[in-house]
This record gives C-alpha cells, sequence and structure tokens, in this order.
C-alpha cells in the first residue's frame, strides 16, 4: 500500500515531487487496476496541486459523492452519465487542502447491498465488501494512497477490514455529507481508506484543519474494553482469532484490557437500526423507487418491498431508543478510553454474491462514534480480518491515538 | 388567501373537482404573478392528480429544491438551467399525498439574503422577506394554497409575517432535507406556508403520514409563556403591538399567559447561532463560493467573506453551547405548554434593498423546536405582523394545536 504519510515526509524534504507522487498512483493504476476493477472513471493526466498539506495525493472518490470534473453514477443506471454542478464539500476540502481527485470509485446501487464487479485485492476469487467497494480495494491494492466511502450500516469499516487497510468511520458530522446521495440521514457517514492510522489521521486533519488529529509524538496507553456483540451474533473463527491477537497484542504492550458487558439498551439499539434506516430510506429514495422501480438494483428494491410502509411510530420509537443508547454509552466511556470490537464476522465472502454482512457495525454508526479499523489477523486464504476501536462521540482524535497503539503492538507481534 | 382545508372539504363533498381546485390556481397566478413576480417558473397546463389527501392542491417549490419536472436554480446565475435528475425527498412526498407541483417559487441566492425581484402582496412598495420570498408572496396572494420554503435563520416565519399567511417550521428533521441545497446541515428546515393553521397541519399531515397533527375536534386552552427576546433588541411599534395584542387575545379566550425570562444561556446560544451558521455555509458553499466567487450574490459573499477562517474551535464551542441551550429549553416547556413570541421586529421594510431581520427566528430555528406564524395586527400601511408559537422540540402537534388557539382567539378580537 502506498502511505499517506510517507509521501507528505519525503516530499517535504524533497525525495520526492507532488507531481512524482501523483505519477506513482497513476502507475499503480495502470498495473493494477485492469485485474481489481476499482474505479468508475479515472483522469490518466491528473498532475499535483502546488500548495496544501495534501499535495502529491491522489485521491479516489466513492461514485456517490458529486464531482465538478467527473460523473456521478451512484453505482445505479439511473444515474447514467448524471453530471452534478458542483463538488461535494468534502471533495472541496480535499482540494482545497491540495489533494488530487484522480477518480471516482465503484459504489454498490446508492451505497447498499448490490455487490459490484469490483475484486478483493488480497484474494480476487472474493468480495472486497461494500458498498465502499472501489475505495477499499483501490487503497488496499496500493493504487491510491487515500479514498473517501461513506457508511450507513458498515460501508467503511467492514470493506476495509476484508482488503486490509485501515479505516476511520469519524464521528457523525465532523464531516459534512453536503452532495452525497442521502441514503438515511441520522446515519450517513463520510469515511476514509488508507494504509494506516498515522495516514488517516494526517488525511483527516487536513480535510477538516482540525490538527488536534494529528498523530502525536507519544502515543498514549489506553484503558480498552472488549466489546464482543453477542446480540450480533458469534464470529466465525478467522474474526474471534483477529480480536483475541489484538486484545492480547494491546495488553502485552502494557494497556488495561478487559471484556465489558453492555447494558441491554445497547442491544435493542442495534435492533432498532434497521428501522431508522429504512424509514429514511424511503423518504431518500422516494424518487428513485417509486418513479424508476424497474431500474431499481434488486437487493436495494427488495430491501424498500419489505420494509413498505413502515410506520412514523416505529421511527420514533427507535430514535427514541437512540438517544438512551447513545447517553448509555456515554457513560461506558468514563470507565474505558475506547473500545475494542470486530469489524467484520470474518475474513471476506468468497465470490461477488454478497458484500458481506454488516451485523457488527451498524450499531456505532447509529451512535455517531468514531470507528477506526486496524488490520489484525491474515487467514490462510490470504484475507484479513480487522478490529475497530471506537471512542466517544467527538473524540475522533482518542479513537486515532489508541487505534495507532493497537497497530503498533500488532506490529510488535 | 386560498385555503387548503376548504379545498379539501370541497373536493371531498363533490362540490369542486380537484382539476377545478388546480384550475382555481392558475387562474389566480395569471391574474396576480404579473405583479408579485412570485415564481422563478410555473406550468400552466398542470392537472390534478387522482387520489391523495392532497389531489387538487397547487404547490410551488422554493427553488432550492430538486424538481425533476423543473430547472432549480437556487436564485444564483451559477445554476442557471441546472436540471437534477430527481425530485427531492419533500416534493416527493408532496407528489404521493396526491399535490400537483405548479412551480418553482423564487429564492435569495442559496436562501441567503440578497433580494429578490418578488413584491410583497400586501403592499408592494415592500419586501415580501425572504429567503423563502416567493413561497410567502404566492401563499399571501392567494395564487396559491400550500408552497415550501427553508428557514435556516430566519426564512420561513419571517416572510410569513410579512405577507399574512400561516407557516410552520417543523422540529428539525421532521421533514427530510434530501435534495435541498444546504446552507447549514445543523440549521436548514424545511416549512410549509398557507391560509392558516388549519391548512398548514392538512398539509403536514398529509407530507408526513402523522395523523396525529391533523386538526382536533376540540382545541386544548394552551399555557403560553410570552418570550420578548430581549437579548435580541426591541422590536418597532407594530411589533411591540402585534405580540400585546395576541397575547391579550389567548388570555382573553381563557389561555394562562405570562411573561417568561429565559436563562442566559438562550441568549448565549442566540449569539452562537452565526457561528453555526457560516462555519457550515463554507463548507456546504465551498465550490460555489471558491469556484465561483465572481458570480457570488453581493451579500452573501459579503457574508461568507466576513467570516472566513472561522476557527473549528469556535464552532465547536457554539455546538457545545447549542446543546446546553436546547437542554435548558426543555426544562421551560415542563412550565409552559408553548412559547408566544414575535415573528419579526415590525412590519415588511420598505423598498426590495433588504429582505428584514431575523433576529426574532433564528435563536429558534438552532433550537430545532416548532415554530408557527399566526397574523396578529395590521397596520395602516396594510402590512401585517405576526407571532409565532413554539412548542418543544418534536411537539408539532401541540404547537399547531395552540397556534389554532391564538388564531381563533385574534379572529375573535
Amino acid at each position: 500500500m502506498i502511505s499517506l504519510a510517507d509521501l507528505q515526509r519525503r516530499i517535504a524534504q524533497g525525495d520526492l515531487s507532488a507531481d512524482g507522487a501523483i505519477a506513482q498512483s497513476r502507475e499503480a493504476i495502470a498495473t493494477h487496476e485492469n485485474k481489481i476493477g476499482a474505479f468508475v472513471c479515472h483522469d490518466p493526466q491528473i498532475g499535483a496541486a502546488k500548495a496544501g498539506p495534501l499535495r502529491g495525493i491522489a485521491v479516489g472518490i466513492k461514485d456517490i459523492m458529486d464531482t465538478a470534473d467527473f460523473p456521478t453514477e451512484m453505482g445505479s443506471v439511473i444515474y447514467k452519465g448524471f453530471r452534478s454542478r458542483g463538488d461535494a464539500a468534502v471533495v472541496m476540502a480535499l482540494k482545497a487542502a491540495g489533494a488530487s481527485i484522480i477518480g471516482k470509485t465503484t459504489t454498490t446501487a446508492f451505497a447498499s447491498s448490490d455487490p459490484t464487479a469490483t475484486l478483493n485485492p488480497r484474494n480476487t476469487a472474493h468480495t472486497p465488501g461494500g458498498s465502499s467497494a472501489g475505495s477499499a480495494a483501490a487503497v488496499g491494492a496500493g493504487m491510491i494512497p487515500l479514498a473517501l466511502g461513506t457508511q450507513t450500516g458498515g460501508s467503511v469499516i467492514r470493506p476495509a477490514s476484508f482488503c486490509g487497510c485501515a479505516a476511520i468511520k469519524p464521528s457523525y458530522r465532523l464531516l459534512p455529507t453536503v452532495g452525497v446521495k442521502c441514503y438515511s440521514w441520522t446515519l450517513d457517514t463520510v469515511g476514509l481508506f488508507a494504509a494506516g492510522v498515522r495516514d488517516l489521521a494526517h488525511g483527516l486533519a487536513a480535510m477538516t484543519g482540525r490538527n488536534e488529529l494529528l498523530p502525536q509524538a507519544t502515543v498514549p496507553t489506553p484503558r480498552i474494553g472488549v466489546v464482543t456483540q453477542d446480540f450480533a451474533g458469534a464470529p466465525e473463527a478467522a474474526g474471534a482469532e483477529a480480536l483475541r491477537i489484538a486484545a492480547k497484542a494491546a495488553e502485552r504492550a502494557g494497556a488495561s484490557v478487559r471484556t465489558l458487558a453492555m447494558p441491554e439498551i445497547i442491544a435493542v439499539a442495534w435492533r432498532a437500526h434497521p428501522d431508522v434506516q429504512e424509514f429514511e430510506a424511503h423518504q431518500a429514495l422516494a424518487w428513485e423507487y417509486r418513479e424508476n422501480y424497474d431500474a431499481m438494483a434488486p437487493n436495494l428494491r427488495g430491501r424498500l418491498d419489505e420494509s413498505k410502509g413502515i410506520k412514523p411510530a416505529v421511527y420514533d420509537e427507535a430514535m427514541r431508543i437512540t438517544a438512551a443508547a447513545r447517553a448509555a454509552l456515554t457513560k461506558i466511556f468514563e470507565e474505558v478510553d475506547v473500545l475494542l470490537a470486530l469489524s467484520a464476522p470474518g475474513g471476506a465472502p468468497k465470490g461477488l454474491g454478497s458484500t458481506g454482512d454488516p451485523r457488527y457495525n451498524r450499531l456505532w454508526t447509529l451512535m455517531g462514534t468514531p470507528c477506526v479499523n486496524v488490520p489484525a489477523y491474515v487467514a490462510d486464504d490470504g484475507l484479513p480480518v480487522g478490529v475497530q476501536i471506537i471512542a466517544r462521540y467527538g473524540d475522533d482524535a482518542k479513537a486515532l491515538a489508541a487505534a495507532r497503539f493497537v497497530e503498533e503492538a500488532l506490529a510488535r507481534g
């Protein structure tokens, strides 16, 4: 993979030109893209900006985000050839920081669950996950140092886990969703994919102008609570192994690590997530669903068919549960700095029939808390499995610092 | 003005066809539009839908909301001729309820403060207010029974006050903003304009499928707290008179009415509103501001120039204040059912140089509470002044019921 932080350092030291850094991505795309299929379109001529902390950084943008310079097709024939007038707010944030938008990455239709043709760069017989399939695969394949995705259920953290790269789903609305196709306004969260945790921190700090997110010289030793999410079912063997290894490595590195039982309201919130998601999706995708029914991707259409007529009272109750669960979770963060949980049940499923299961992700999307994926284990089939480090809402700097602690602990073995 | 509830009743009783109701709006537009200029474009051929609670209801849509059948030009040359692919979620909600989208109404550029050419239907020498200028003027002039607007500072309640119609800014996100151009995601709220409070209730209930919003047979007598908003400065004479008359009428009708002092955090939140608004606007309008600077409307551009470089820490503190103020306000609603406050400092300003002052509105937008404008007083120059009834977040039914109580009390004189 291409490290964003390494590129920044080499450019700053004069060892690499910004244009040279972009050229490295252009060449990597020329090498890998035919096999992986991570991009909907890309610009083989793009150069570097003159200034900014992200000059020389080639970025892939999930194809549900508006871009003035590329079509935005939402992974759906309904938006074939659609051109937005302007750039999404996060695309402008990247440009203002000097990044080069090198192309649009594949997405399941409207960021739901209908698989794309993108292959997993670690084992091409497997899915890269979704919905941010192309962004995870492009970073995981070493084509680009940074990509943007979105998560409504588990669409950032899960594909990062499957493709073996780092990713952050920041606190809700730390990054704006203006110009990003909506599925559920309470859940949709823009996230970043990069080679490692430091790379994420540099990328997010540059996009937000929040220097407190930058990696600090010393990494504090966190108090970690392990959450097994039993309400979401048991993991596969590879998943259980990833969580065990990460917890052990953190403990060996000096962290206090203990398994935390979650209060019942947390499990109730996990069950309520689909009610929030589908009630809002019926409004957010009303034009697509009602006026383009036959052109809708089948999984998404089926999900909307099943939840059709969901009542406002069901949604209101789900939102009440959400508020109560968020309050309960805030209390838990008085006892520990961060939580450690699985990013996915196991390695990426075989074939392209499914993008995998978001059951270990959706709670944290509903809670709005920052989550960082760190690759923790690689199974015999070459498929990685990640763990996620979760901090209190608004504490993205702490999530990144603790994720770096776990990443370094795992590297020491 | 055309009453939505009256049209519904006559259509249901067979006294009027749904097409006949639409024809009434088409004719009213033909009569008044040349003088008022409330529409950017409209469809003189549109007919009625076959079914739905809003069949026969012609609706005007503020031109920052996506419509598949009309251009969406945001009140700015930057979006000249722009066609969205689909309809905004609220437009689809109207269509699903059987309404006919008759046209797009004028808006200040990106719903900020640069005046449109629309005239006030009560006195054409005056502004109709903004930013939802065309929607307020079209309903106030009796051209259409229902129109949609948005409020970020005071863009629904203030123009309704100036144009003498009823309006509701519902609880934050009761109506989705998907497909509505964003200025500030924490503040932007879709609202409705109609002839009276019953009309608003029928419109909002049909759009949301929430029958609890429909007018009840008996109107409960509310406990009312009058809020003078001294932190926002003193009103003009006409404004003070409107608030005095409304409070007196409610008291005479049997309501308990008392003036409430607001805790200091409420005034602090009022002052923090611009920090939330402009910090988010710099991201939401980044493409427009940075890549189309010369084409930006001057007031909006000036506002963004002034707030350029606003720091994340300032925004974070404003959001912290907002959360504290919302909690304090929730406590106040343990003592009273609703608050009564001015909708604007006085009547609509003369000329088209300014859309008026949102200083009595912005606090309630930041609080996310439902607000209903009720016309309360007409000055000698023919210009109306309204009052707003404000309920607890999520209590839109109570806001509408209390507004109806005040409206009926004022009608009895």
